[in-house]
């Protein structure tokens, strides 16, 4: 069995583990006498240790200055035997039968061989400390699973915090010898946008006739989805899946071709009885193939990390600024002059330009 | 005939003019032995001297820092005199006709005895030094409307450049008395969000059955618009356009309802035949008199004012780290890093951010 944790004094006792280091394993046991070292931590995720890759996770998600210093050196340590997995974002409204897709989904992959871990990136765990996959329950086979590692959305002030620690979540889990990863999001806010960001392939989840088509079009979903897969897709709902389907196929064309060379497919499934689960991964591994081998796969992943530098780069430049109590002082004062008319919005800019 | 003129050299004789002040006649006609001085442009611009205006906006346009200097302080004097206008951007794709829509539309409403100056923005005029409005001898009445102002796109470097000249030409030409500003601008590219962020209504041009009502909802098009104009609805077009009114109408009322308390419309029009145009007036007008009675026509323009405002300090931080050539240079490396797998894209953020 496979759990996570949340806080960084819930180790578990390394017994449970498989093949670890003699080392990580030792000081792990001893946590109470002894915090472990970041190379015990490295050595335990390297090795397959379940325990030393929760107790890595939360470094990485902790607000604690010391906590974070750790787990850039882990992160750095684990980079050379990260990135060698395909990582899957599934998005979908609420109702759409996401975890038991994600359950059917992981568990298919598991017996391939495979070894899945599930994360998620919720933007309203912002608020709520960690919503979506809280309730493992909803995945009881896969949370059973010794070849599945099931971490909850990460909490966070905004969700570009969320994402980063989502993104350096992925690396510590390949360093971990996870080879396919599923990143869920609610299918609301802007988390698909950052999730995309983040995957190679793209799934959407649909039922037919719930009419949210052009919620999907005007948010610019449906045009990141390499794959729409119709849920619920049996008995009397079987048909609607099936005229939706040829519909979603239609919407589909409409879109202009894709960089990757791939055109988006749509799929029925039921996800309840296990049906076109192992077609949906097939497809993703004709994607994988084809993506591979005309390197699309390989120069996406390096635009979306320059993507993620550049917006670190420029999230910080503005808090930074933003931050300075003295630019705080005229940007209020500039806002108020702006309210009454007394100064456009390009001087304004300049005074408050000019306190850096 | 109202002119408009590119370069400061291209003065044109104050005799032409109406009313003006004498001091700034003086100087306007005397302008090869002597610039005029801000104060000179400034008085003619509040006494509705179009070279005056003219002049006044090509220092605005100008990328010389003498130029940008003087454009402020007559910016500053024209403040006080601005704002009392109605701002109406115009949309639609290429052959919608929106040149004849506009010619129409402001005959009718100089026939009314409103003051019409149209500006543009145009994206792709940043390249190819300014593209729309060039050729006003598409709008061959409205030219020599001497209650008309017709003043080609500016050029830039970058959308954000332009949208700032057009902003900052708005208020010279409120303040020489123009209370109708049209701002065209071409249906692609990101142009339609600048003039949404600077117009009081946004109207939308479309054809019955051109086909693009996918990419209009996928781009936000549709839902930024106040009314949908179907321009051509003539002859044999009539049954057609008819039935995309309902259409649009239709699709109009997924969306949410407005902050404005307003229900966008739709109306046919044929800008050929004169048809539809005085119904697109009285229609604006009813939207006018709405907002002004609940107060979202003043908190709108403030709420632009504070966006126009952020937007400048935020390219400025951006252009002002990444012009540091030392930042410029770690940013390489770690970019050069980042693609050999050696960093995260946090910890190259955090290197390039250390340059600071």
């Amino acid at each position: 069995m496979t759990t996570s944790d949340n806080t960084p004094e819930s180790i578990k006792p390394a017994s449970t583990q498989g093949t670890t280091n003699a080392i990580a394993i030792k000081n792990l046991k001893n946590k109470r006498l002894q915090q472990p070292t970041t190379d015990d931590l490295t050595h335990g995720i390297i090795n397959g240790n379940m325990t030393a890759l929760s107790r890595a996770i939360t470094l990485v998600e902790s607000t604690n200055k010391d906590h974070q210093k750790k787990a850039e050196a882990i992160l750095n340590l684990c980079l050379p035997h990260a990135n060698r997995s395909i990582r899957i974002g599934i998005t979908g409204v609420p109702g759409v039968g996401k975890s038991t897709f994600i359950e059917a989904f992981g568990m298919h992959l598991t017996g391939l061989g495979k070894k899945v871990a599930v994360l998620a990136v919720d933007p309203s765990s912002t608020l709520s400390k960690g919503s979506i996959l809280g309730d493992k329950t909803r995945m009881e086979d896969l949370v059973k699973n010794e070849h599945a590692y099931i971490r909850p959305s990460p909490s966070g002030n905004s969700l570009g915090g969320v994402a980063r620690k989502t993104r350096e979540t992925i690396i510590l889990c390949e360093a971990a010898g996870f080879d396919t990863i599923l990143i869920e999001t609610v299918g609301v806010g802007q988390s698909e946008t950052a999730v995309h960001s983040m995957v190679d392939f793209f799934l959407l989840l649909k039922l037919a006739g719930a009419g949210d088509e052009l919620q999907g079009i005007k948010r610019g979903i449906m045009e990141m989805a390499d794959a729409i897969v119709i849920n619920k897709a049996d008995g009397d709902n079987l048909k609607q899946a099936k005229n939706a389907k040829a519909e979603f196929g239609r919407a589909l064309h409409l879109y202009p071709a894709k960089d990757s060379g791939w055109k988006p497919k749509v799929l029925l499934a039921s996800a309840l009885k296990k049906e076109g689960i192992s077609e949906t991964w097939e497809l993703i591994n004709t994607y994988w193939l084809l993506t591979k081998d005309n390197g699309f796969f390989d120069s996406k992943r390096k635009g979306q990390n320059k993507f993620w530098m550049l917006q670190t780069i420029e999230e910080r430049l503005k808090s930074d600024f933003y931050d300075n109590p003295r630019v705080k002082q005229e940007l209020d004062r500039q806002l108020s002059l702006l309210d009454q008319g007394k100064t456009t919005p390009f001087a304004a800019a300049e005074m408050v330009l000019g306190i850096k």
